[in-house]
């Protein structure tokens, strides 16, 4: 119902909402009623993502049943999550091709009913160049790519080595606190609280830092390692460290606002994260 | 800086600082110079965290120099994070000795320095006990048992078998949105982002939900197995289940406020988490 309200108040916007049951369709076919307004429905498809989704031979009927509930049918959503992550190029694109063919008989089947399907979405970062050179998707969702994360700058290219077309520009600005007594480790004030662990953990990005490794410390705390034994000089009480975090999405999520700096460090901008938080 | 401004705002309030090196020391003394406020200081110890912390062979040096910059020395701080969560209620006892008879040879030395030591702190709800009756403790911090969450009530107790003397009271409201067709998984819309995984993933805690786990689906989706084979026919896309947090720390500090319900779920207060985000 609060999105039927939204697409009421925005109706130059227009709005669409994914499904995957009989349930979905009859909320939806209420609160469009209620409101008086339209939102498009996009079927979403199981294609091996094993979260939401219909499966791909009761996509037809739950097309058919969309129609009959007096909804506009504009598409279908066939996201796999995992395929963004294959670091292999080859295998990447392999993946993406199993859901490409899924998708091209999901929209075919649809079709040989006589209802057209104006959408195929799908796609992300590790992945929309498939979708978008498949001759089916006609959308793709890539977002990651504006920040990169250390995950997804461990994917390959088309020669299987690193891929550098999209660069890292999201960084958690960290202080050192404290340098134990052999210079083995130090302790920064950015733990699980500052910086996303679950895809792994930040690196570090500074001049001197190349040979630095971050172990979490707990809620507040980071651990800085030096890789040769010893930390460098230049890390103290006070230092400022940049870290890359190892996924952005939750990263962004703990925060109030983005600082948009210069190649100085001077704050440009500021943005408010408006969308922060559990997202309900 | 910022701490020393708030003590001066707060004259009638007591402020302590941990410390662990000179470098703390000179900057806390020209802070409280430059505000014309006391600070009491706490040497840190490092007993066995390797996080923060002054060497117990140079804890006495350290006081030394605090009293030598004319800053008020108050006791010292004893935290060992990892002695938490250890299960068996002996091994976390005698672990806590250890800590314990570090202390004792800390104070001792600084006693026989001619300085006196008031405070000796440390302790967190799963070793609180150990440390209070110690007799060389005067303050434990033990804070999660207000919450507890699923990896503390993995601790047992003094006959060996699960601690229940605290009871879970944080619950992550979630609302199923998916049911796979053939009901063996259904996907709700708490992920990474509305519930924190660094501690395992939480528990259900629902009527009719004894038999469900909880696996990461992403960001923004939770996926809830039966352990049994098939979902309960209680769950289908509407039903509200209740998350017990793996860790609430950095649970709650993805929330903007807490909710105070009755047993009938009915919202009494609802309490503004000012200190959520990444704690700087």
């Amino acid at each position: 119902m609060r999105f039927a309200r939204l697409a009421a108040d925005h109706r130059d916007i227009v709005f669409r909402c994914c499904v995957d049951s009989r349930t979905h369709v009859d909320t939806l076919a209420e609160a469009c009623q209620a409101h008086d307004v339209a939102i498009g429905v996009v079927a979403e498809i199981e294609v091996g993502q094993r979260r939401c989704g219909v499966p791909p031979q009761d996509a037809v009927d739950l097309v058919r049943y969309v129609r009959d509930r007096g909804l506009r049918f504009d598409g279908i959503q066939c996201y796999q999550g995992l395929n963004q992550h294959i670091r292999s190029y080859r295998e990447r694109g392999d993946a993406v091709m199993r859901v490409v063919e899924i998708a091209r008989a999901v929209r075919s089947a649809i079709e040989a009913a006589g209802i057209q399907c104006q959408l195929v979405t799908g796609g992300g970062t590790g992945t929309f160049e498939f979708e978008a050179g498949s001759g089916v998707f006609t959308e793709v969702q890539p977002g990651s790519y504006l920040f990169l994360d250390v995950d997804y700058a461990k994917n390959m290219d088309a020669n299987e080595t690193l891929d550098r077309r999209f660069v890292n520009s999201l960084f958690v600005m960290t202080t050192v606190i404290s340098v134990d007594a052999d210079r083995r480790w130090a302790v920064v004030d950015a733990g699980t609280k500052a910086v996303s662990l679950d895809s792994g953990p930040p690196t570090i990005d500074s001049p001197d830092a190349a040979d630095l490794s971050y172990r979490s410390g707990g809620d507040e705390h980071g651990i800085i390692y030096g890789t040769v034994g010893q930390l460098p000089d230049a890390i103290e009480i006070g230092s400022v460290l940049r870290l890359v975090p190892g996924h952005c999405d939750p990263t962004v999520n703990l925060y109030d606002e983005f600082l948009v700096v210069d190649d100085d460090d001077n704050v440009l901008e500021t943005y408010a994260i408006a969308a922060r938080g559990p997202g309900r």
